[in-house]
């Protein structure tokens, strides 16, 4: 059981100096994300002691800012040297922390990166509605900035989330999904952010179309590797003996695409345990080792892994057309960073 | 029980003619109204047949669709000539749609203008969702419009909204809640969207300043008339006569202005009773008819809706500054239409 890879096959990633990771990415943003702390802080605050109790939870559960650093680190390797990029950093992790409370409601989650999420401690009623306070004070900061390109991406970006969490419930515990589909669900819920937070990188700095263009390609890639490998490991019983969480999504019977890969190669049999599991949600203990077992036996796990690696690469040429400086080192980095964590 | 008034000493409202209502207004926006349908159609169509299908049962729902006639009737009364507050007016709907669908998954209501509520068909789920698309939905639009202005107002009424919400829920089942309380909610989550509504009829027109703001007053005290008579109606034994839903608030131990008035005016066993009730929730049969026989004893619906009429003549004051036109003369006979909602 569990994830067996040869590192000698993945030499794209770059293991000189310990495992990739994203402190490239954080020390060259340090200062400008302290400011964005500031900002998010400052943005959230209401007369109404709740919205600052609860989305100081979830500021407080933290997270890695990896959106709102793309923002930053795209901006500068752009060649910006203002402050907009600051208040529209925030913009962008407004949207994904409103997006988080309302995913948890969604999901009935009782866990945020280990802390007890908010609609567990403080109800789905006030996470619904902080959430659409925050999304809501995210508009207001990007009205404040000033640039109707800016808004149009972002407001873009928010439609596409939304109609593509929609798009994942009408999915979820139906395992005739196909990876096209569940492609399109993870390209709109997660890889739209990362792809909008690039962009506008580009934007603040007005560069040529060709950057954006250039930045939104490798935002998306990026998107998409992460979520294929935060899906992968879900299933992976290394993590599971790491203490970290797995067995959420086949809980919940979300199709991911370990599990298309497992079903789609899998027999008669394997695909009656699936539907049981994650159509009719009746689950019994040891369901989920067999889940895993079979994503192994099937190399669902590795080929996740995989394809992740194809949309890394894609991402990667697509910062070809910038000068090599250390935002755009930084900014590769992450994608390597997110492979890596398949390990 | 029930409201007794006597219209004589109500000679504000226009009763030449029959009841004040809606038709002046409705007959003013027809055909702009039928655009603003066909614009809110097409804006939340989308390949995921959910949002569409769901949507869609909202606006066969249909409602009076008041605040974009608000929006349609105060850009024409400004002169405005051209097309673009069909769309806005599409805005502040979708806005108000968003509201509703969160609203129906935060009170867990199972109807919705007397249909089956979103929720209940489709699950909380797809309702949290759905309104967040419809509420990107609706910023998209805006976007499109491409006025700064206009999306400084909305974006910071759709705050102001999600604000007065969070801050509803935390005065709901608290008896200790008072008038200067409940006005500041009912002026964030209802009247705020009233006022954006008028105002960006002036906007659009590019009226001066003085303008902008009368049209705000206007919308502003008709928001908070509206729903102080909305209040009020839920605890009306006549409007339960005629087959209408009353006692919904009190279910949920909302704590609206006839619950304020007779519980400040109350005595100590009354006063146990709301606490009962409203705080522990805990409501036996015959409670709702007693609550609305305390609201009576102590004059609380007819001083609701005395409360109403002063930001009635507050509304109607505002009006004064522009010349008598038909599109003045059907916004200000909302404010009697709203008022004799209660009669």
């Amino acid at each position: 059981m569990g994830v067996v890879v040869n590192l000698d096959n993945t030499p794209e990633i770059q293991i000189s100096g310990g495992s990739p990771s994203l402190d490239p990415l954080i020390s060259l943003t340090t200062a400008d994300i302290n400011d964005v702390n500031k900002l998010i802080i400052h943005a959230m605050d209401s007369p109404v002691a709740l919205i600052p109790q609860l989305a100081g939870h979830l500021v407080a559960a933290g997270g890695k800012r990896l959106r709102p650093m793309l923002t930053l680190a795209s901006a500068r390797m752009c060649g910006y040297t203002g402050e907009r990029h600051k208040g529209l950093a925030a913009c962008v992790e407004f949207i994904h922390t409103a997006t988080l409370l309302h995913d948890d409601v969604v999901d009935e989650s009782s866990l945020r990166r280990g802390l007890a999420s908010a609609n567990s401690v403080w109800g789905n009623q006030a996470s619904v509605l902080v959430g659409d306070f925050l999304f809501s004070r995210s508009f207001e900061l990007m009205v404040a900035d000033g640039s109707l390109e800016v808004l149009s991406v972002l407001s873009r970006a928010s439609s596409v989330i939304a109609e593509g969490e929609v798009l994942q419930l009408t999915t979820t515990n139906d395992t005739n999904t196909g990876e096209a589909r569940y492609l399109e669900v993870i390209q709109a819920k997660t890889a739209q952010l990362f792809s909008a937070a690039c962009r506008i990188g580009a934007l603040v700095a007005s560069r040529p179309k060709v950057e954006e263009d250039a930045l939104e390609t490798f935002g998306m890639n990026l998107g998409i590797t992460f979520q294929l490998i935060d899906d992968m490991l879900d299933y992976s019983a290394e993590q599971g003996n790491l203490g970290k969480t797995i067995g959420d999504d086949f809980k919940e019977g979300k199709i991911t695409l370990p599990v298309i890969l497992a079903f789609h190669r899998g027999n008669d049999e394997e695909r009656k345990f699936w539907r049981r599991t994650l159509e009719d949600l009746q689950q019994e203990k040891g369901d989920l080792e067999y889940a895993i077992e079979l994503t192994n036996k099937h190399r669902a796990l590795q080929d996740t892994v995989e394809r992740a690696k194809h949309y890394g690469a894609i991402a990667r040429d697509a910062m070809g057309i910038f000068e090599d400086c250390p935002e755009k080192e930084a900014l590769t980095s992450a994608i390597d960073f997110c492979i890596h964590r398949a390990y």
